[in-house]
């Protein structure tokens, strides 16, 4: 088995190669991915047969085993979402800025690669391939590293990719898997000074346990404990419909809504209404004393915790709020800081939410579903990003890039 | 004296007033800094004198002493730079790239603080005022953690800069100062859950202690093993009057060369008239073999060591290259990534250099020396970066900076 100070050197000696590919060579590489993803389909789908088999026998939950299988369609989807990478903008060696100082110097500022970015990442094997060819695009080498329920799937995928990509002239170790799906190796990736970045992909505890044991530059992503405040103002229809849409519509995902604000003036109005659509169909309701008095027991008590979890389920928490102060409070208190909407009517309210709100993405009126790196126009995500550093929200592909300086001189020198 | 943990709650507690606050307001509390420093200065002096009759106790080296020692005019231009900082313009609140999505939510990039800064640096106290007066700028919160040889100094300027941003009716709590100097603070300091991002300022030393033990976002500054490359069709004069100054010009700073590559068809050419002059200003030289038959004995063998080191000194390592590809290869594989030079009249040599080296500054015919904020047009610096994430290279406002995405809606659902 090959240790990770190796996947580490072989990445680093693969990447320089890749940084100075050019648009035109990478691109055939990711055709050429995708071109293999469908004559191959035969044998992914027998790669991909021996984790469901062996998921099977592990009692593996329904949801989680349709995550792990593939299908014809879903390889054709794999393969078309290769293509559509080829067809973005390389954001590598875009001169930003260029200025020229009083003494001559020409500064310029040249879009480049990170290097070698790791990811970790849990059961869905296409993520192995999505995540590959959005590295290569931005010319970093990547280490991945997926889960253990996935691994006869994930092995199949780097091995085809790493073929596809050296038969267009660039090296098999852009791409690279840890074929190690032991947990102590995943903490070991999280200090492997070869990495220039570790994205990881996945629930809270992964993001607690990277963030806890990195030593690399890290970008958390993914938690969301989404919030929907209603205005005092807020047209109630508009509102019901947008808390449905983004408490229900995939309530699995970050970007779904697990917390609602309601403004007391507004709360008799828009809680039976919101209610009876939540409870039609099939949404728990855990709210404040307020809550109740106004929907009954049937809405069980709100603890201190559930103002705080990220339910990725039919679960709502909800609390009555005095004010937009309170809300807004409460909001930067519990939140993830992933994606925040208020609703309403009152131009002054919806500016102090959009200004005082700490999060990476804040809406008015509109569903927090939409925080997608697609939706957002970028063409692709790598993830959504819950810190500050270096990139907020969903990730496109200039999140996968740094920047250097290039100064042009004719012998300056400092004075 | 008040722990970390309420320092933390506090910065995080004023911060929101910080954001909103508005540049006039900002501005009026950097001025009331400005005043203050130049009103009360022979109080300055007094704990500035404290500070400096330790240090003499203690046996402290001259060089320290001096960059510990505030004078009047010392003090006068830390308060011009906070006048500078004033005529900034603030990046807060700019809007990026708005878009309108087909489905009329129109989404754009607003500029907002990074919430709470921690900035861990050494013995000079002008740092204290320069790194507070920029996160006020950028509506940041900071917690301040100087060097105990400047404690009495920082004590008392913080508690100036604190008085000055309350009487303009911001929080004092904006800019904090950790009084407890022993390392296992400074060490708890790199884990304090509330710093949205750690900047140390200061040797190899501190900067590794930071990346072994901090769980919070770090920005790695100022470790400069810089590289100048002399190619074989450099113009010798400008070569040596580039390296003579990128070495000597001031060889205790980041920026400042450290070691010499010389391809081989010029080394007999160049190396006796670059060491001369080096030998004048008292440099010593350590090289390879080829080097030393060039040069002659007075040059030392240089180890594998030395080129990895910054001496941060009037020592220069050498070593001739056969080609430019072994220079690349030689600085990606030594340099700490901060700034290198090629001396050069081809046309595809400079162009390969820019591309291949990965470094934040990359120079064409340029000393190393303009590495800075200021030269670079910035207007203010708070330090230099040497990694690839969030910010690289000297870093002005913006790097203080992040970003969160505001969406303007009527009512769109995801469907």
């Amino acid at each position: 088995m090959t240790t990770l100070d190796t996947l580490g050197r072989k990445a680093k000696a693969a990447q320089p190669q890749l940084a100075v590919a050019g648009t035109q060579k990478k691109n055939e590489a990711l055709l050429a991915i995708a071109q293999a993803l469908e004559s191959r389909q035969e044998e992914i789908l027998e790669a991909n047969l021996r984790d469901i088999n062996h998921g099977r026998q592990m009692g593996m939950a329904p949801g989680l085993l349709d995550r792990l299988t593939l299908t014809p369609a879903r390889i054709a989807s794999m393969a078309e979402g290769v293509r559509q990478i080829v067809r973005l903008e390389d954001p590598i060696g875009r001169m930003d800025g260029a200025t020229t100082r009083p003494n001559g110097l020409q500064i310029g500022k040249m879009r480049v690669p990170m290097g070698v970015i790791g990811i970790i990442y849990e059961a869905r094997p296409n993520v192995t391939v999505d995540a590959a060819a959005l590295c290569l695009k931005t010319g970093n080498a990547v280490i991945l590293r997926g889960g253990k329920e996935a691994a006869s799937s994930n092995m199949f995928l780097t091995d085809l990719m790493r073929e596809a990509v050296e038969s267009t002239g660039l090296p098999a170790d852009s791409i690279q898997l840890v074929t190690d799906t032991a947990r102590e190796t995943a903490v070991a990736m999280m200090k492997l000074k070869y990495l220039d970045v570790l994205i990881p992909r996945g629930g809270a505890g992964l993001i607690r346990t990277v963030v806890e044991n990195a030593t690399v530059p890290v970008i958390e992503t993914g938690v969301g404990n989404c919030h929907i405040y209603i205005d005092r103002s807020a047209d109630v229809d508009m509102g019901v419909a947008i808390l449905v849409n983004a408490k229900t519509q995939r309530p699995s995902v970050c970007n779904a809504a697990e917390s609602l604000l309601v403004h007391a003036d507004v709360a008799e109005a828009f809680l039976p209404a919101a209610a009876q659509q939540l409870w039609e169909r099939g949404v728990k309701l855990r709210g404040c004393e307020a809550t109740r008095r106004i929907l009954g027991s049937r809405v069980e008590p709100a603890t201190e915790e559930d103002y705080g979890t990220e339910y990725l389920d039919l679960i709502l928490s909800i609390r009555v709020v005095p004010s937009l102060d309170e809300a807004i409070a409460h909001i930067n208190r519990y939140s993830s800081h992933h994606s925040e909407a208020i609703i309403t009517q009152d131009y002054h309210s919806s500016q102090r939410f959009l200004k005082e709100i700490d999060s990476a993405a804040v809406y008015v009126n509109a569903s927090t579903r939409f925080t997608d790196g697609f939706e957002f126009g970028f063409g692709a995500e790598i993830g959504i990003s819950t810190q500050k550093l270096h990139a907020r929200g969903p990730m496109g592909l200039e999140a996968l890039t740094s920047f250097k300086y290039v100064i042009y001189g004719d012998g300056q020198i400092r004075g």
